[in-house]
């Protein structure tokens, strides 16, 4: 071990750090905690975040059963004075790699105690909780374009010459023939410059609206470190929260773009029904199946449109209507957000949107979904149902139990209600909430806001209508957003639209 | 932006702060170099390392062309006393991603310094200098068998079925086809239950020693930051000390296992000649070409010779010799290492190897190998010499210009020189430094070191020895090897004894 201690050292710092280095190796979670200061001032940072506070940082050691075995190879202090010194320490790790660990040492009553810790470790070959597989790149776009320069995370669900479609199952993948020709929507891009930069994560099946995945790892969330990311376009979208990718390619159904952009603060799209070409991607219910995608800045975000869309005519200008039964509907956080956001723009009509029905809305929808879903998969599904997560798992298990009458009886309000929707949406540009709230924690993942942000995103899904996603932040500075909604086939209006929006800070 | 800054804070200490802020934004080194505390007991730390004094971190900063773009959007602060406190920012990148950054500040008689700052970022999607593609895996092995649970980076020379052969050089990757087989040497190793984790960078077309990479980007070496990896398996063997897998395969020509293994601090073996078949390897001089293997522990280094060499009679006893000539031309730092580990072998017999004709032998070496990469490669090289990098390209050029005459003088040394190695060796165990030096700094990778590299290293090429490289460690920490070297086939023999070896703390 190389040392670079000063002499003398205040009275028992090392030995304090050598104890902290023991109960790290052994897990111990109550000495750990006593070497760590008290109160709500303690800090502990590593790439994800920066936790505040002694529970937060106990609560995080108790959950990640142990840290890495390493060995301290290096030691630098600098000492402030008799009570508080820094103690930077390089490590290398069993597994391979190596760390570096910066800590403030506080002498307080009972002894030495780590006031703030800064850590950082080599990082994996690549996040799996991301990514499937990444190459530099995986796939080299044409060598002039509009889109030269640009990078995609293909969603598993698109097929890409060479390469498996694993739909986020395992199982699935491991059976998954080699495809041989690549779904035409990344074709195209491919022809317009970009490169593929590989093929990230998606929810089971594409059927989830968190990004939590009991298979991978739920993606991180880079811009509301240790909440949910969003999905079914999960690592996509985080792929590009991180900046591995400039565009995330998805698909939504019922939200799988909009719900991770609007957590991770990024702006998406999802299409007008029938608007984008699904050849070479496996869908999910063909009557809402679109393809999206997102990015960090909305120029990108239309550019991919220049490249995807069908030729449209010149925007046309619309009245904006913020619908204030729907934004009734968000978190008071998400809900200020985006009243601020309509002050901002000016000239914005405040109306309800008559979705008293709503809740009817949705289940209509989830009918129609879960009987294309089940016949779209039941043959592979049928066999294999325990190979799924158990939420996925529970509504291919509904899905296939559902009575054909009431599924032809929810076919036929779609009709109604698709033409009831856009009748309301006219020839305007509608404001909603994307997400009621934002990224929730792990546990507050559940079934009641499944079916809020469902009611929300279901609008566009039964209208067919194209839907752009601007990210917001609340107070707090986490991320939602705002959806802007129109008529079929106004996606560049949309576009275009969002473009002029100014970048929130 | 959020804050947990404390009130009142020490006077000047955020202004301080933004103007460090301002600085690294507009690359104004002076600033930088002013904010941060004179004197050799600053530190910055970051993933790759710790640069301890202010002329190291200097330096560092004016070879980096500034910091990403990036937004505070939280500052977290302790405050020791009057006169020193942390600093915890959170930043978000603009090109995605996140960062944050531990500072202590200290009030100096010209106002606040830091005097250590530890930084992290989100990675990237996989580190380009060491990795052309990389799945999760990208090949699965069978699904049992003696190498199950095991990982492999595979050097970017063997044939990957549904992958290209890009042999570190770009024009050549672009022009390659897609490979239908799998190289049988990576085939054996799935049909044992590894997988293949990806394929990883290789020196141009494995005719380098030292892994530089003017191409890629030089892979760390993460035992001795800031020092090259060596070459030219220089990809795998770093991908095996980040424990993003647990074998790094490559080839070994002259020394391209053996070097990087010495300076990443790694087991490593370079096969007898012919000893594992070489289908789906893209050759480099074929006389001298072999199959090897990294690893960070020894079991598994012979475990991978279990499953690749041929059946050999058990182990026999040797005597073990430590060639003092050669160890005469490693570094003092070096030969002390390898001086500690005889006495610690005990019974290891001193003697010269008689290598007073080493410069001759190099000589031979280089003209044979020289000439057969030549053939190997004179069609795809030669109209494309411009898209090499200066080194490679400079032995190629010398090559095509050789005499044939001399060459085949060479060939004829060569089966002398053989003889004679093999009647040294006879069945001993030799013992010679793996490289003369730790790995250096960019700086001193030179033509001097690559010759008395080369020197120590053909030995076994020209031999057709198997030599197994066991990692040490100097005095002030940084890795080099001792190189066990036997007669041709004995490859289990030295395999077997490298795992009685006591390992290296």
């Amino acid at each position: 071990m190389t040392d670079g201690t000063p002499d003398p050292l205040p009275d028992g710092l090392m030995d304090a750090f050598w104890d902290y280095e023991a109960a790290l190796m052994s897990d111990d979670l109550a000495a750990l905690d006593r070497l760590f200061a008290p109160g709500p001032a303690t800090l502990r940072t590593d790439a994800a975040g920066t936790l505040v506070g002694h529970d937060q940082i106990s609560a995080f050691r108790g959950g990640r059963g142990g840290a890495p075995r390493r060995t301290v190879v290096d030691i630098q202090v600098q000492v402030v004075d008799d009570g508080n010194a820094l103690v930077v320490a390089t490590t290398e790790l069993a597994r391979g790699g190596r760390g570096a660990q910066t800590q403030l040492w506080q002498r307080q009553r009972d002894g030495w105690v780590v006031t703030a810790a800064h850590v950082s470790v080599s990082p994996p070959a690549i996040d799996t909780r991301v990514w499937r597989v990444v190459g530099d790149p995986l796939v080299t776009g044409a060598e002039d374009g509009p889109l030269a320069r640009e990078t995609i995370a293909v969603k598993d669900l698109f097929a890409v010459a060479g390469q498996k479609v694993g739909a986020g199952s395992p199982a699935y993948l491991a059976a998954a023939p080699v495809e041989t020709r690549t779904a035409r929507a990344v074709q195209k891009l491919l022809d317009a410059g970009a490169d593929v930069t590989g093929i990230a994560r998606t929810d089971e099946f594409a059927w989830s609206l968190f990004g939590d995945n009991a298979h991978y790892g739920t993606p991180p969330n880079p811009h509301a470190p240790r909440r949910l990311s969003g999905g079914s376009t999960s690592g996509s979208a985080t792929a590009t929260s991180l900046g591995h990718t400039s565009i995330a390619l998805g698909t939504d159904t019922g939200g799988s773009i909009r719900v991770p952009a609007s957590w991770q603060g990024l702006w998406g799209i999802r299409t007008s029904r029938n608007a984008v070409a699904r050849d070479g991607l496996l869908a999910l219910a063909p009557t809402f199946d679109t393809v999206g995608w997102a990015t960090r800045d909305p120029d990108l975000l239309a550019r991919v449109g220049d490249v995807l869309l069908p030729p449209a005519p010149p925007p046309a200008t619309s009245d904006v209507v913020l619908a204030t039964d729907l934004l009734a509907l968000a978190a008071p956080d998400v809900r200020a957000a985006i009243e601020e956001f309509a002050r901002g723009w000016g000239n914005v009509v405040r109306e309800p949107f008559d979705a008293h029905d709503l809740d009817a809305w949705r289940t209509t929808f989830t009918l129609v979904q879960s009987a294309e879903a089940w016949k779209q998969h039941a043959t592979w599904v049928a066999s294999r149902l325990h190979t799924l997560t158990p939420a996925v798992r529970g509504r291919f298990e509904a899905a296939a139990r559902l009575d054909p009458a009431e599924v032809n009886a929810a076919a036929h309000s779609l009709t109604r209600l698709r033409l009831e929707i856009r009748h309301r949406v006219a020839d305007r540009i509608v404001l909603l909430p994307t997400t009621p709230t934002v990224a929730p924690l792990p546990g507050g993942a559940d079934q009641s806001l499944r079916e809020t942000m469902l009611g929300l995103t279901s609008i566009a899904g039964i209208g067919g209508l194209p839907a752009v996603t601007v990210p917001l932040r609340t107070a707090e500075g986490l991320p939602c957003g705002v959806c802007l909604v129109a008529a079929p086939g106004r996606d560049r209006d949309l576009l275009a639209l969002a473009r002029t929006i100014p970048r929130p800070a």
